[in-house]
């Protein structure tokens, strides 16, 4: 797999949206039409720039593709599950909003963040507005049992952030607390993405399990492959230096190993107690990325690939198994 | 009518409760417990606090005792009643929590707002954490036509909240513009209380259409009486300054009509221009006070007090529709 989708909508995007996201490829302008729709209509000019502006992040579609993928299970009616994909993807493109307020980020994938560019009070505005519009699509699958599993995934995302935020430049060397915040603020959605559009479809319900593990697991290690990229990936495509995870005080897996492998002689800990800051921040990303720290980031990333990957069996053999196993390959195979 | 329910959730609140919601005041604690459940098995010390905080100024639970009376007129069924109030309270809650951020505001009813406490990243969390909850509530009703009423409102509030954010010291006249301003930010969400406990009842078509009319109307009058006690309550009582909402660069009725009547000699004009803002405030604050246009801005309260008591008569007479009346009767007869 070398299918790199851009983040553009363009042409070129499309055409490998294909190559990866097989029978649904041809759906997805649907959902990204849908997701322009609540850009159009606007009352205030800076309100539609604010919207074009956050959802022209929105270009590999990847949580959209899996809902459209997991539809494909029973009855494929794009009229509940393109709503249902758009909520999926609005609901991530409000959360980095909010998330970037709170981080004070001031741009990510090398683009100005909306608070960089809009100030912080229109920022949580313009969240909110994105998660009414959330709620909307969602209440539009008429389907109560999908809309309890997005609320509840909405308050795993929500107690993710919290556990991210409020551990920030704290020491701990615990990978299950690690785990257990991926999970939700970035896992969650996956697998209800994946569960949501089973759900739509009326497939039965082991499929519709397979497809929550499926995605649930995929998140988890998506997640831990973004932290490895955080580390290995170039500066010029991520648009934020090598490190700067831990430089913001988040630990992630790679750290926490560290952490764990350096019991006495702890840069991070020093740092996080004031220290010397930014040498010592400096030495620990020169040695986790020198280390085999990442390789074995990778390992752990890669087991949760294969709980996903053994999740599809009980899916039935055919196009849409090997599209969803295709995109576990792309996860591994991404350098941004 | 004199009854004021306190802030406090307990016992002189609960008789003044009884007084005023009549058939529902029992069932009110239900709300209040669910509420408070949210602040319980939260991993965070920090969260829970932040929480607590937030959730004690809900006190007067009009908005929850509306819709539990619009459950009265069908199947008062609490286990799908309770969630619904719950949930509008949060709702209402969880925005107040992320305007104050938005604001900048540093007290609500003379105690500290969520972000002068914890900061305003904390307290976008704060709201988001809430809004997740309400949507959890709401999901509960089982009700995918509530789930889309509730999510069109808050389509509506972001709305409103934007319109007033976006035309802050922005000189306008429009009254047009005001009303469509507070039905988003304040209407929307009593009339949604209202038609949302009647549907989830399963009461007839035109008594939930009824509720929605009674709900909206009282909304728009309640909120112009907030409007008229920004220039007559008491600062002690309300915890800010006479005119604070002018002094923000928020125009509500009264100023605008103010406004219309003085034309060429408009002090709220120059102060919004930036010339010599705070005695230009003062003077347009004073003249106010001491004119007929706070009584005339009561009197187009009224007219909406007047539509939403009209709407009730669709209803059948009894306690259900008293209790409803006495309610409006109380938003007028409100000092703070």
């Amino acid at each position: 797999m070398t299918t790199t989708p851009t983040t553009s909508t363009g042409g070129s995007a499309s055409a490998s949206a294909h190559a990866l996201y097989g029978p649904v490829a041809a759906d997805l302008p649907r959902v990204s039409e849908a997701l322009g729709s609540i850009a159009t209509n606007v009352e205030f000019a800076f309100l539609q720039k604010m919207l074009e502006n956050a959802l022209a992040g929105t270009g590999k579609m990847m949580r959209p593709a899996i809902a459209l993928l997991g539809g494909r299970l029973g009855t494929y009616d794009l009229d509940r599950l393109v709503p249902l994909a758009a909520s999926v993807e609005l609901l991530h493109t409000a959360t980095l909003v909010h998330d970037d307020v709170i981080d004070e980020a001031q741009a990510r994938r090398g683009e100005p963040t909306p608070n960089a560019l809009f100030g912080n009070a229109a920022s949580v505005m313009l969240g909110d507005y994105m998660f009414a519009h959330a709620a909307d699509f969602i209440a539009q699958t008429d389907n109560t049992r999908v809309v309890r599993t997005f609320a509840r995934t909405l308050m795993m995302m929500a107690n993710g952030e919290l556990k991210q935020d409020m551990t920030v430049f704290e020491y701990s060397e615990d990978v299950q607390r690690y785990l257990d915040r991926i999970t939700g603020k970035t896992a969650s959605l996956f697998g209800t993405a994946a569960e949501g559009g089973a759900m739509v479809a009326g497939a039965p319900a082991e499929q519709v399990e397979a497809m929550r593990v499926y995605g649930l697991h995929l998140g988890i290690a998506f997640q831990i492959v973004d932290d490895i990229l955080d580390f290995t990936g170039d500066p010029a495509v991520m648009g934020k230096p090598v490190g700067s995870d831990l430089a913001g005080g988040t630990l992630t897996l790679p750290t926490i190993l560290y952490m764990q492998r350096k019991p006495d002689d702890n840069p991070v800990k020093r740092a996080f107690e004031g220290v010397r800051r930014k040498a010592n921040i400096d030495r620990a990303i020169r040695e986790i990325v020198e280390s085999d720290l990442l390789e074995e980031s990778m390992h752990t990333a890669l087991r949760y690939g294969e709980e996903a990957r053994n999740a599809l069996q009980v899916l039935p053999a055919g196009e849409v198994r090997d599209t969803l196993s295709n995109i576990l390959d792309y996860v591994f195979a991404r350098k941004s």
